[in-house]
């Protein structure tokens, strides 16, 4: 078998992680609670190593500014809801996700309204376009970091260099970027960053994060127990725990720790040179076979992460990822990839693409064995 | 290390959900999708075996109506938020957790009120009580199944019965209930019940569920990704995807159907009973302890969970707490523990109490050893 599906959750992860995972949940699984007894001291410790892990790992200076979410659709969700009021207005792109979509689209019944600026056929969105979208109600502009179906990285220095002269407020989705290219927030115009641990940071399932801007208050997406402040009848303001009620899911907060050491090990550049290595190639293969379409920018390397949407003409996306895997072994993800937007953006929708995407663990012979093995459908499919 | 914090999170685990856990993580890791690759079908596979599983446990003929969360926490929210608009009233209990109180505090800026019924000196709240609190605008009546402070189990079927047969929805916490005691939803007058998974089910951190009756169509928490209907602007109707947006803990739940195989395995009755017998020898011992004050109720064993608040006199519970786990090496929770009415309700606000709580991997040795070491404690802090 091999995975090509690292855009949806990467497998497989490190050792560590799952060791990680394991030694904690043998050893010291108890649930984190302040001047409790010292499985619950260690739980909470662990807790804690890992925030400050994550917050340096993304160039955050204090470490409450990291909320844990239990995937990055809480995060956004969390973001979204936290600073909108009726009345308010939202510029966003066609590139995002349902995870940004359906939030604004739901949130219309409460009086909030937003705009969807159209990237371009590569799913680039220019960012004069985000800026002529603003209106005098606008308050937050929301932007994926990189595209789910094409891979497209997204101008957010500009967008939000921009959006902070305005005194907009700026969201990004780090769904497809956080762990495989470099993000310093201590750099960057973000004021909201949501993403998830499963991904490209090679955690396991149910970790994600929402970075929030230090004197940014949002309102809470869950309200609850938080083990502190237990006498208040309100929530806590305190952050972290403001935004964290509810029992963690510390087993896979173990287990993110353990990938956040790998991918200090390893070096975040390696990663990014390593996915984009494999990218390359792949795209280049591609690019040789007839009726073979690949979507997304084919130039620019830097610009583009480890994601590869294409389809064979003549061939359904189904069909193709079906034979991909029956046959060949392959795993990739053929439909919309919960971006319909997207699709209708570079012309793909309603069948979609198939959707390649790589990790550090794939490899030059994994890409080549897709490429022969794409040449092979593309000519039994058109004979 | 003698672990009596099984009311904040069970452990350790079965072995087989350490194993269950680690053998997903390894071997089929990948994201759940439908018509996805072979990985991604094997992953949706387990989820919705473990929603079977989860379903038929708890006596649930559509599996659907079973929608998985990360904790409870997360299932009350829903619960709560889900059916609540402006101008409702709700009425709840003194025993609630802030996880039930502080969802409907903080709804008091969207026009919904609530009444608290005050519970008796041992945590019980008479069914009575609860009716005269009902007013003309009343939608909810919200209860714990059993007080994760006392451990006084509630009369959820009588108040249940009641408010079925006024058109009232009933909301049940089970957070100190499912997995310890029987739930036979098929049996219940509960509309929606919220519960985790990782306290007497046993299962790992980063679960929970709420059920939700059939036919009540909620507004979901979450709004995003569904991996169904992705062509949609809105969220899906289609049960229980409506709910469950982003990627789910699949890690979790791979654990959480292990450990339902094991309460399989088992028996709810055996584990019931075995519970049962540790916590009133567990309370028999301490009724002897001259200075030893504890709380909910002592002599109808069946009304009551393994959970047990105590104080020994003169000695702060922070104070205790910390002996216990120092020095004897027990793990006990000190204070609040996230439910400050209920302490005013039994009187042992704002200090709180000891709470011991009890799991099947508790033994009669332990129990004792604890009941020991109070005798020593409470001997020594009175001389």
């Amino acid at each position: 078998m091999i995975y090509f599906d690292n855009a949806a959750t990467s497998w497989p992860k490190p050792e560590e992680v799952y060791q990680g995972v394991s030694t904690f949940m043998r050893r010291a699984g108890a649930n984190p609670g302040r001047g409790g007894h010292r499985l619950a001291q260690e739980a909470a410790a662990m807790v804690e190593e890992t925030r400050q892990a994550l917050a340096k790992f993304l160039g955050v200076k204090n470490a409450k500014q990291v909320v844990f979410t239990s995937n990055a659709t809480e995060a956004l969700n969390l973001g979204i809801k936290g600073v909108l009021v009726p009345g308010d207005h939202v510029v966003t792109t066609s590139m995002e996700h349902n995870s940004v979509l359906r939030p604004l689209h739901y949130l219309q019944r409460d009086g909030i309204s937003y705009t969807i600026v159209a990237a371009d056929s590569e799913g680039y969105v220019c960012p004069e376009k985000v800026e002529n979208a603003v209106q005098s109600n606008t308050k937050l502009i929301i932007m994926t970091h990189a595209s789910n179906v094409t891979g497209t990285v997204m101008p957010i220095v500009e967008v939000g260099q921009w959006a902070r002269e305005r005194g907009l407020l700026f969201l990004v989705d780090g769904a497809q970027t956080v762990g495989e290219l470099a993000v310093d927030l201590s750099q960057l115009p973000v004021d909201l960053l949501a993403f998830p641990g499963h991904k490209a940071l090679l955690g396991p399932t149910g970790t994600g994060a929402l970075f929030i801007r230090d004197g940014l208050v949002l309102q809470p997406l869950l309200v609850g127990g938080t083990g502190v402040e237990s006498e208040l009848a309100g929530q806590p303001e305190e952050m972290p725990y403001r935004y964290e009620s509810g029992t963690l899911n510390t087993t896979g907060l173990a287990g993110l720790q353990a990938a956040l050491n790998y991918h200090q090990k390893l070096g975040q550049s390696a990663i990014s040179a390593t996915i984009s290595a494999l990218t390359n190639r792949f795209i280049q293969g591609c690019s040789m076979i007839p009726r073979v379409t690949i979507y997304g920018p084919k130039e620019k390397a830097v610009e583009r992460t480890g994601v590869v949407s294409l389809n064979i003409q003549g061939l359904n996306p189904d069909e193709l990822g079906f034979i991909l895997d029956e046959v060949y072994g392959i795993a990739v993800r053929a439909g919309l990839h919960c971006a319909p937007q997207a699709h209708k953006t570079i012309g793909t929708y309603p069948a979609g693409t198939v959707r390649f995407s790589f990790s550090v663990f794939n490899n030059i012979e994994q890409v080549d064995t897709a490429v022969e093995a794409l040449q092979e459908i593309a000519e039994q499919s058109g004979g």
